[in-house]
């Protein structure tokens, strides 16, 4: 058998670090998501990129699947064996090598999550800016191109990876990109990584860009009477110029799980919740200009301060959103949409949607990072009743085609995995077959996470 | 024989719009570089997308080359016909397609220039931002990834082209990315094609990021005693956090082509040229923060003004300035080059390479974008010595390597074209192989700009 072959090698390469536990392989072939449990056979857990080389090289030789493993906060069934394999989870590639304060870069092994980072970081000055609202690992946010609530102001992780070191389908080891801050030497092969999910190499080191910490933060909440004014307000912002390093909105369902979860008091109305980074001077003039937006359109008074500990709480709330509204229906699993589409198509997007989900019976209360037209809708399903997925499958579905019918993407920050495939055909066209041949000259073997992202895969 | 057949074709298919004339065929073997003349063996002219997919079609059919063709600016031989085949213009592609104000973003053919956009853009109060000096064709700045003076606040093509309608080899037509701000819908085809230097496939219709025209825009210069003063001066303003639009350098040899070509009276000194965008106050502000470094660094009096021809004074001067260096020796071809280095790099870069230009006896004048690390020597060689041309590459080849010593790279903005392939192994190693992988996926009859990037070409 090629897989025990390739255990008894692993084995001798990294020893204890081998995990065949049952437990531990079905903790990698879980997600936070619906998909069923799908466990590899093996999880290992290297220590450096020489190691990561080697078990692909071991599982090349064999034709074993390589399956890539962060903090396990995918929500599109990523890291899942769905072929079996062995899953390399990054847990002890945790080192953030070098820190450059003068060129605002940092290397980093890719199992450091982003709050370990920050926490690094904190004497520097220096921030890393990218924030999904999980604790991700760096390495799973670069190989899925998380972006999140500050993406409006920052970018996501297509803006801010600058270089990776990847080891490739056949133990061949590259690095990408360099330390300077552009460059127009062939093919962009880190932006081919970023969001590659695992599916053309492994990532074992990332140096990613860092950003100023801004001299002053303010931030505040308002609610709407309804949908729309909420979405005005949001385009007529953007269209200001107010520069917002957040804006994210919250429906009325939501503001009830919150509330639940979390002991605010919201009004069950929808939110926007907004942070804007500057000077003492320029956040306070944003804040007011923001707050008489928000009056023009109904909204409640903008409540908004300077505090670190309320800005906090605001957006700890805001983090928490995804598990509190998992709580809003005990036992639930959660259908997560995420679909993008150009600003000025937004309203029409959520209201769409809205209607949508009133008609389908299943709760699916909706929150997102508005000032980029991505949301969610997190559609809450009994895993005990099949008809129920169906129907929230089938919503999905619905969301992702008028996505794509407003210039849209099926998938704003969360990635295809395997939950996204049945749209990447409508999304990409031949483009999708492109994206095929490109996996096929990297992995002819069809090794690397097979099952997700390319056709026929 | 092939192209024979193939000019039929194309000739049926474009009646007038094929040129086999023998200057039309030399203006599109020629460069602005040093390069000979290799001239294709036809010429087109396409109206249309479809028309473009027909072309390469034909060629396809017959193995002939398809090479690219948009203002006629590139610096590297880009647009040269290596290896003969046909020319695609795209001069009478030059339509605004559809401006966009609401999402901030137009449609183009690749055939409308940056001037051309912009004159276009002019009552939206929004801009197309990346400029590279030259009035280049978007669709030749969307394939060389192009960046320039502004790139340090706006970003490159990289950050700016949000989809893409490309022409692949075989004559299918893909569109890449979506009108979304972002997606992580799979590979990022669109940042794959941005500089692929049409070896991938031809763009046919450009989607691009627009910003807001700033409220108030100060400009100014100032001079340096020498060039680490500048340079300090540069790298203070960053860590300071002082955004920056643009921030030029350029060396004493080059000041005194300015003077020559423009008529100016600049000190034969090094100096920075600056802009900042904001509100009439923060830039205002920025300047005056800007001056106070200036002096720190015994700088001169930083003048600064926010007078519109004044700043278009200086940045005329400052755009014209390869053809003020070129006429500084008559008769000259300009060796560019184009390294860009961790910015923490940048006064030991330019150091050693005034150092080396200095020994070698051929005039090297030096301006840049050092607020990316990016800057250019413009070595001014006779075209009928080649011994001096053998130096100027020789020069050129060391400040190429001593980029890559310091984390950067051979070429931050003009690509690599057939200039800068002997440097590709150095820059990328295996890299460069997985784009040889990649371009023979796509392209596997190598028909697709032969010769130039990707290796064995």
């Amino acid at each position: 058998m090629p897989i025990a072959q390739a255990i008894d090698d692993l084995t001798t390469l990294l020893g204890e670090r081998v995990s065949l536990s049952k437990p531990d392989l079905e903790a990698h072939g879980a997600s936070e998501s619906y998909f069923p449990n799908t466990p590899p056979q093996a999880v290992t857990y290297p220590r450096t990129s020489e190691e990561v080389r080697r078990i692909v090289e071991i599982c090349a030789r064999e034709s074993v699947p390589v399956i890539g493993w962060g903090a396990g906060t995918s929500l599109e069934g990523h890291g899942q064996a769905l072929q079996g394999g062995v899953s390399v989870d990054f847990r002890l590639m945790n080192k953030v090598l070098e820190i450059r304060p003068a060129d605002m870069d940092v290397t980093v092994q890719p199992g450091v999550t982003r709050e370990a980072l920050n926490e690094e970081l904190r004497a520097t000055g220096l921030f890393f800016p990218v924030d999904p609202g999980a604790n991700a690992s760096l390495g799973g946010m670069t190989m899925t191109r998380a972006s999140g609530t500050t993406t409006v102001r920052y970018g996501s992780m297509r803006d801010n990876v600058l270089g990776m070191e990847v080891v490739l389908a056949d133990g061949r080891m590259i690095r990408t990109g360099t330390r300077a801050r552009k460059s127009a030497a062939g093919y962009d092969l880190t932006a081919l990584m970023v969001g590659s999910e695992g599916t053309l190499g492994l990532a074992t080191e990332l140096t990613l860009r860092l950003h100023g910490v801004p001299e002053a933060i303010s931030a505040g909440i308002c609610a709407f009477p309804d949908m729309g004014a909420a979405t005005a307000c949001v385009m007529e912002t953007i269209q200001m110029g107010i520069p917002m390093a957040r804006i994210e909105f919250a429906c009325g369902q939501t503001a009830r799980a919150f509330n639940a979860y979390a002991g605010t008091d919201m009004a069950e109305a929808p939110h926007l919740m907004v942070e804007f980074h500057g000077s003492p001077e320029s956040t306070a003039q944003d804040a007011e200009r923001f707050a008489e937006i928000v009056a023009d359109h109904g909204g409640s008074a903008f409540r908004w301060s300077g505090r670190e500990e309320e800005r906090r709480a605001l957006w700890s709330m805001r983090h928490n959103g995804y598990y509190a509204i998992l709580a809003s229906r005990p036992g639930a699993r959660g259908v997560v949409t995420d679909i993008c589409v150009p600003i000025s198509r937004l309203a029409e997007a959520v209201e769409a949607t809205q209607a949508d989900i009133a008609t389908s019976g299943i709760p699916g209360p909706i929150l997102g990072h508005v000032g980029d037209g991505n949301f969610h809708a997190i559609l809450l399903v009994d895993p005990d009743q099949p008809a129920e997925q169906q129907t929230a499958k089938d919503l999905a579905a619905r969301m992702a085609k008028r996505a794509l019918q407003l210039g849209g993407t099926c998938t704003g920050e969360h990635g295809v995995g395997y939950g996204k495939l049945p749209f990447m055909a409508a999304e990409h066209g031949q483009g999708w077959q492109v994206m095929g041949a490109i996996k096929r000259a990297l992995d002819p073997q069809n090794i690397m996470n097979p099952g997700k992202l390319v056709p026929g895969n």
